[in-house]
């Protein structure tokens, strides 16, 4: 039996595909947690199955899992040596099946709507969610709704119309369309696995698991995450936790969870020392990916981050560009602007602050480049034209 | 002691990183496999250690590998439903680091140049193996240049740049560029890893073991390869030779070389009964990853499929579209053009040969959809366009 339970008033409520949110005080559930001793079944190649009883599974459907997860954590040392950091990895969520970290929710979501009898399922996204769900939903044969911004890019909204959802551009606010979602979803019977649904934060922890895993079984010092909805690094954190109290380690990473200064409501109310995300107004930055102007889970992640220690910054489009071409250029990494804010906030926090030398820093990059070309600042045509004969005087 | 030997006049050479070519007849050279009993690392979960005595490796270098293979191994379930097809698997090759098959080859390439201690690296390339060799050459520090067709697409041409490889674009005739670049790799000691590189060919053996260790150690009955300059078949077919003589199977499988209408050298050689495959004059495919009208390696694969009881066929661009439509809607795959010849093939000899429904059938995804946004023929005038409080009407 699946329990969901409001962080702040501590409401319980039973899963109901249908409702993401607090009965009382609106804020998203989460999944309560069984009081049961755990164990990581290490011999699994899978990490569905590794850490099955971390996760509220009911049985693993192994042909929707499509390759989800298992993701490289790369250790960076050409940054490393560049820059004097600590001791870095990038964790590629890239190499997901859609290219983004969005497919581990999705698939967690998915499965339950599956087993659950549900028949259409839906999303409200800047791009990443709606081709992850898109795709899912095709696998597992499920009707898919999916409900864009009008300026959605074209590279975004050609990897979702591949799938063949019902796919819809929406004028207006999207703070109001995110919570229209709800509506339709319960006057139709379709399940929106939106940002902050419960299951996907439940797909994400599984990304902790695997750092922890792929550090021979230990936990870094500083986790690096881009900060959107905060369904994430709600997971992500909540993972760690779990870890603790299951005995696995003794203390959980700082989070230093990332913004960009054009749409930075969490890292506001951060500095403000407020416990409440206020909704901005005007969101401008080339991080699509992030640019969520009313976050649904940013109190959740505020008091989650506070009480650990972390911190939440923010860095200017200029700072992401550069992160971008440096991971690139230096690792081989090509990621989304929103990706690259992790490296952006580690170099600004290096700058400024202490982060001693002898730590462990992991940076989540969370989707790949290869949707968004279009903001890509590089000017393809500076590249040289040579004829054959002509070609090698001009190799130095 | 690395040594080569030519497929057909068998002169042997020591490997030289500049030469690609047996001097003798000029076919591509492949490694001699040493003889000795081998085992596989199960234990193991990276695949290189995993099957290290089967490659001509002088250590791992574990820096570089970034996540290259271990890519899934995926039940086509929905599509075997539908076109009562044998039992189907798509090994997703688009989720490695630059999203297709060449980062495995680019992988053993560039460990060895590291390895030999070359300072340059380059490839000639239609786009997937220029954006792996420049990421790949970034991330191992080494320079690298990277000569492709004028005529590359945009989202090709980016994927390579942000890696920030000399560029070059080439006018005039592939094949001479191709025989080009060698020269020019003599004369400034840069090591063009071009498509049928040895090393390369060793790298694509990796594929075929993660697919018998996926298939609980067992061989497929057909592969389907789509062929371009052939390198890729010849590697995976070399690594089934290899699991047989070594007593890990009893029989290798079937191999179906796929190419496309527009430009099908060695289609049409095999058709024939040709034992030389003859350059043709005139590309036509949107099947871009594979339009090669004069592949090096095609000599070999010909001899090597029609040795092995396999065929070589062709299938046109429309049969393309609908199979890559056909993955993207019923499996949730989104992939390229040449990739989706696969099943395009596999639906053709379905329909007009028999396979029996008890065989295991595995098609080989070479390459993501996200460079290919181009080619995509999605009407995106088409996704319709609501304000918020006509949405509800608009959903059924």
């Amino acid at each position: 039996m699946d329990e969901l339970f409001c962080y702040f008033c501590k409401t319980a409520f039973p899963l109901d595909l249908l409702r993401t949110f607090c009965l009382e005080c609106g804020e998203p559930l989460l999944f309560r947690e069984k009081d049961q001793k755990r164990r990581v079944y290490w011999e699994q190649e899978d990490s569905l199955q590794k850490f099955r009883e971390f996760l509220p599974l009911e049985g693993i459907m192994p042909e929707l899992v499509m390759g989800t997860g298992n993701t490289p954590l790369i250790h960076c040392e050409n940054l490393m040596g560049k820059f004097s950091l600590p001791s870095l990895y990038a964790k590629n969520e890239a190499q997901n099946p859609t290219g983004s970290f969005k497919d581990r929710g999705t698939l967690m979501a998915v499965q339950k709507a599956v087993q659950r009898g549900m028949e259409r399922i839906g999303t409200v996204s800047t791009g990443n969610m709606a081709a992850s769900t898109a795709a899912f939903g095709a696998r597992a044969g499920l009707k898919t709704v999916i409900l864009v911004k009008e300026d959605t890019g074209r590279e975004k909204l050609l990897s979702t119309a591949v799938f063949q959802p019902q796919l819809i551009k929406i004028e207006g606010d999207y703070g109001r369309l995110f919570r229209k979602s709800y509506e339709i979803g319960l006057s139709k019977s379709i399940y929106f696995m939106n940002s902050v649904d419960p299951l996907r934060m439940e797909g994400y922890k599984i990304t902790a698991f695997e750092i922890y895993g792929q550090l021979n079984r230990t936990v870094p010092d500083y986790v690096f995450v881009p900060v959107s909805a905060g369904g994430h690094i709600i997971g992500l954190m909540r993972a760690f936790l779990m870890l603790k109290k299951n005995g696995f380690c003794e203390k959980i990473p700082k989070f230093i969870g990332i913004q960009a200064e054009g749409c930075a409501p969490i890292a506001q109310a951060f500095d403000k020392k407020s416990r409440k995300v206020e909704r901005i107004h005007r969101a401008d930055t080339i991080a699509h990916a992030i640019s969520n102007p009313d976050p649904p889970g940013g109190s959740i992640a505020l008091d989650m981050i506070s009480k650990n220690g972390g911190l939440v910054i923010s860095v200017s489009d200029h700072e992401i560009i550069r992160a971008q071409h440096l991971l690139a250029v230096h690792e081989g990494l090509f990621v989304l602007p929103a990706s690259a804010t992790t490296l952006a906030g580690l170099l600004k926090i290096h700058k400024r602050r202490d982060i001693a030398l002898d730590k462990i820093c992991v940076i989540i990059l969370t989707g790949t480049g290869l949707k968004g070309f279009e903001n890509l600042n590089l000017d393809l045509t500076g590249i040289p034209h040579y004829g054959l004969d002509e070609l090698e005087s001009h190799i130095e």
